[in-house]
């Protein structure tokens, strides 16, 4: 299933940040159009490093079509203007669009 | 179920890239003592901006501690030292441990 990817990096204040995406922009992407799932991950370092994202948000749809239209959609402009509220920190935008590897 | 997760920046080769995976670091990686599954997808970019990773590879396991012992096994040393030969560019690695968002 095709999958928006977007990787958070480790904010200043990650308490203010997590409050702001349950109470604000999770409620912005649950309106996503044909959204089917969301998954929210903490993401932890690998041998003794810190991992540079402090949250994984992986949301689903039953294609890349219906992917890109949620992010042209009124919920997805409004997702893109609140990211100024608690992603000063950085965010990292992709498509993972499980195609094989070649 | 635990993923580790490696992102391939954008390489300069990124045919050479692919056929080194393929041929060589796949066949590393498959080796992880109790490694459940490999999944690799090629990121594209969203809103009209590239991907700045060419490759995700996501590799499960039934714990964190069958992770971490991956990675410390002989094939894990090896797929650390098998990254000079092909991701000069780069690669992000982190563990999603798949636990709840608080």
């Amino acid at each position: 299933m095709p999958r928006l990817i977007a990787l958070y990096n480790v904010p200043d204040d990650p308490a203010a940040f997590d409050a702001h995406y349950r109470d604000v922009h999770a409620l912005i992407v649950e309106r996503y159009p044909n959204i089917r799932n969301i998954k929210l991950t903490k993401p932890i370092g690998v041998a003794g490093r810190e991992s540079p994202y402090h949250l994984m948000a992986e949301m689903s749809f039953d294609s890349v079509a219906d992917l890109e239209a949620a992010l042209m959609s009124e919920a997805g402009a409004a997702s893109a203007r609140d990211l100024r509220n608690f992603a000063s920190a950085g965010v990292t935008l992709f498509i993972a669009p499980d195609e094989a590897h070649g």
